[in-house]
């Protein structure tokens, strides 16, 4: 795809997350991108994200929702803004909740899909739901409810 | 702790689980034991499993509370059945479904403790609610719906 990721536009500091910090080597380095009004990231397990022999591990399932579902909402918000995302104050989103329903074993060794949708855009929180599938199959629902990082939360060079 | 894990009971063929299959070296090799009627186990972060600076990934701590909870869940089965965890037929449980609340950040660097509460044992589904806290601070909530994992996701040589 031609459009840059989502976490592609994370500035340094934020871009080291476990499951779509460009920045974290022992990380999944996600990358998602708006397909119309819906996101979508692909991603192909590792043979050791294993569950049992021939299963995708639930916690993984979990992770590519999460992450996937929190960058959905910064380009949502984003979106809402009419900015850009490399535009500045930068918007990170942190999850408030996360609700995964597996509904089939989802097979290991081959590339998955998570597609994003966006629920709900209300002042600082964001709800997406996202469906995980294997060969065009649903294998897991996920909906994450997602907030605007606190000022806290940012790491000390990029307070305003 | 004298007693031994939960996970150290599964079957050899049934222990490459990412989040708490001791024969995977690549996985977090969770434990879990009882403490009265609760179960519990502590799991120390590496620094790579960041969010953000100084903050523990969600997608870890869902899947803490998820292998914490599928274990507790078989650890209760077995106990219902008046049966020791080394005994045959074998019980495993997969997960149906899986919820966390994030409640606070969670401090990277810290042992983190996840304390499982039994909520229903009925037929093939066991309900278990989980805490996690760093410092004696619940950071996190989850509620897992596991269900024993049926005989054709078993491996071949442990089929009955």
């Amino acid at each position: 795809m031609s459009q840059r990721a989502f976490q592609d536009y994370y500035p340094d500091d934020l871009s080291y997350c476990y499951g779509c910090g460009r920045l974290n080597e022992r990380g999944l380095q996600i990358k998602s991108y708006w397909d119309g009004d819906e996101t979508v990231t692909a991603f192909t397990p590792a043979p050791y994200h294993m569950a049992i022999p021939g299963y995708v591990y639930g916690g993984l399932i979990a992770s590519l929702i999460d992450c996937h579902s929190t960058g959905t909402a910064a380009a949502a918000a984003y979106r809402e803004q009419g900015r850009e995302m490399d535009s500045e104050p930068a918007l990170r989103f942190v999850t408030a909740s996360l609700h995964v329903d597996y509904l089939r074993p989802t097979p290991l060794g081959v590339p998955l899909e998570v597609r994003g949708r966006i629920l709900e855009v209300k002042g600082r929180k964001v709800i997406v739901s996202a469906t995980l599938s294997a060969g065009g199959e649903v294998c897991a629902r996920g909906e994450v409810v997602a907030v605007q990082m606190p000022k806290h939360m940012f790491p000390k060079d990029l307070e305003g």
